[in-house]
């Protein structure tokens, strides 16, 4: 189907903003979601004369990360389109990640002849992990021909970026974990599954050596295992995919990096959602498509904060009349997936959509909130499908057959 | 899904009239559709004791032309049985298109030492395109062993259809456009696309030089060039598809033509709604599965007339009870795509369906609308499964596994 689009794509000068609250869908507690408790009168308003529904980010039952999230609502296939974990650690770390680059987790560990005693070096503190970081970053800066840029996570964790000089193929990032997932054992080697990949495995092999050179000294972090190599996927441009021209205006960097994968332009941003809000307006001629990403409903939702979440969604109703008066073609207001403030994390639950366009029925949803969406005229649908339900909204998809 | 559909199919005495009210969907013009508009006592009350729902054409957000809008309700694939451009101009032209044939879009085009310097040639008069196709068609009747054949339409264009003595392989018809799209170019070769489409691109280039000999002293049409060469779909048969015995009740040509694709018996037909179900009654005891079309109900939508097109329905709506005095053991009223007054032309939106058979639950929607059918036990499904719920209700599909 995908295919299909891309050869009805039109151009025109209609403006689309999609809104996406993170973690929007919710459950009930005493009988309201998150999002039923809140006072959301424009959001409610809005629903009473949009096109409402729900999308399913993965598929029935599957709880979606944040990756295959926001890939489906940008109209990839989350299940063709996979980000690797590697890749996906770095952005959320703010790590750049490019065409030339394989991107990789690693765990401080403790190794005592040549065998593994702690895979997470006694979870050494966050601090410590940044000064060793910087001290590697400081050591090695180069491997051959290869960049490499260290990121310091929590704890024992940290994110490297390996740099090629050119673009990879295909299949250059199949390389195992080093990590035998087991202490008492020696550690793995970064065995390349392909042929492209011999050359990142080379890298691999010389990064381990020289990491534990440097950290040899140390008393619990004195090794690094890698797991989860991954490149970018090999996925068209959002512009190349459907003609549009996108603004990311996202705060966290993991959605400004999502964003960057689909070569959306991604300004860093820090502030308020007023403060993107702000933005928006400042950008909206020079752009067609806007993301707007709101993060902290799903943070809310993560901690298991009920009141918390549903606060944070009545700050964005306060704030839809500013995105309404840009008065853009199509606008749409959907999460990237459910976090229920009682399950403190993701969960499979469609998520609630509101499309607002000159081209809608409206008149079925009485409130914007999962119950009143499954009442909505765009019923329960696969995420993957908003994308063209949003261009047929904003006329750039021309008729199929004659 | 239609290989499994196609070894449950067993055969009985039902009888199956489908409906299609062309471009039967519609928008809201101060709150409320063409549809619901139209005063439809009759539509409404079946549709309280119907299964209704809606069916998605296509895909989200893909807007159909008439050809893939009828395929998907007679049950193909719309997707994968593309009718080519060629095809649908012949058979809106009223030509017969068979197995054997390669029908082709031509322009008249003026060309001046081997370059065209009007691709429409001035956009000539209809009477006078009518005049030189009729020279045209006395002047040749046959290349080699093929039979061409010549229908007039609109201004400048002309459809042609070259009929040869057996029936095609795939991929015959796979010949590139002449036409260059630009003026100041010379025409371009019939150039096949493959080893089966050499034959087809010998009589095309013979084609283009008769012509040419025949309309050279012609002021501006002295040229024809062809786009759009396409054979007849290689898809089963209505009746090797699902066992029934169809008759397309159609006056306008193209609707006849996509019904003779799938090899419904489509006999010659003028007269109002009236006159067709005068037809059918005649024709009841003879076949199985009765297409009733009714075209002006689109036509109105297309020149932007809410109000005609709400005519239209309530037209409909008074013929319902003859239609359901014949009894048949399933009723199906739906469109093939919606036609929105508002948008003047085809759109994506899903279309309003209600299926009547003693099998459904029924006491669902107050009314036959797009609105009310998003409550029905149908929902909104890819309408390529309407063929299975129909004959399903017509208890001819056996159950599926032990």
């Amino acid at each position: 189907m995908q295919n299909i689009i891309k050869n009805l794509i039109q151009k025109n000068k209609t403006k689309i903003i999609l809104a996406v609250l993170d973690g929007l869908g919710g459950l009930p507690i005493n009988g309201r979601t998150e999002l039923e408790t809140a006072l959301t009168p424009n959001l409610d308003g809005l629903a009473k004369v949009s096109a409402c529904g729900l999308h399913m980010p993965v598929g029935y039952g599957i709880t979606p990360g944040s990756g295959p999230g926001h890939l489906g609502i940008f109209g990839y296939d989350p299940v063709e389109c996979m980000i690797g974990r590697g890749i996906l650690e770095a952005l959320g770390l703010g790590m750049e990640v490019r065409k030339t680059d394989v991107a990789v987790r690693c765990n401080y560990a403790t190794i005592k002849d040549g065998i593994i005693i702690d895979r997470r070096a006694g979870r050494i503190p966050t601090d410590y992990n940044r000064k060793l970081t910087d001290k590697l970053q400081q050591e090695i800066k180069r491997i051959d021909d290869v960049e490499i840029i260290f990121a310091a996570g929590m704890e024992h964790r940290i994110a490297v970026v390996m740099r090629f000089p050119e673009a990879l193929e295909p299949g250059s990032a199949d390389v195992e974990d080093t990590d035998p997932q087991k202490e008492g054992m020696p550690p793995l080697a970064p065995r390349p599954n392909t042929d492209n990949a011999e050359k990142v495995a080379v890298v691999a092999a010389k990064f381990i050596e020289r990491t534990h050179q440097v950290l040899k000294e140390e008393e619990k972090a004195n090794y690094l295992m890698m797991r989860g190599f991954s490149g970018t996927p090999h996925i068209p441009t959002f512009e190349d995919a459907f003609g549009l021209k996108a603004l990311a205006i996202a705060t966290y960097p993991m959605y400004r990096g999502l964003a960057k994968i689909v070569a959306m332009d991604t300004p860093p941003l820090e502030g308020s959602v007023e403060d993107q809000v702000k933005f928006m307006e400042a950008k909206f001629d020079a752009y067609d498509f806007f993301f707007l990403h709101v993060k902290k409903i799903d943070s809310y939702g993560e901690d298991g904060n009920f009141d918390g979440k549903a606060a944070r969604i009545e700050e964005f109703d306060e704030l839809l009349p500013r995105i309404m008066a840009l008065n853009p073609d199509v606008l749409v207001i959907t999460g990237d997936h459910s976090t229920p403030a009682i399950m403190r994390g993701h969960s499979w639950h469609p998520v609630p959509v509101l499309l607002k366009s000159p081209y809608v029925y409206g008149g079925l949803c009485a409130a914007f909130s999962e119950r009143e969406c499954t009442k909505g005229e765009l019923g329960i649908f696969p995420a993957v499908n908003l994308m063209p339900l949003v261009l047929a909204n904003a006329l750039r998809l021309k008729k199929f057959g004659a």
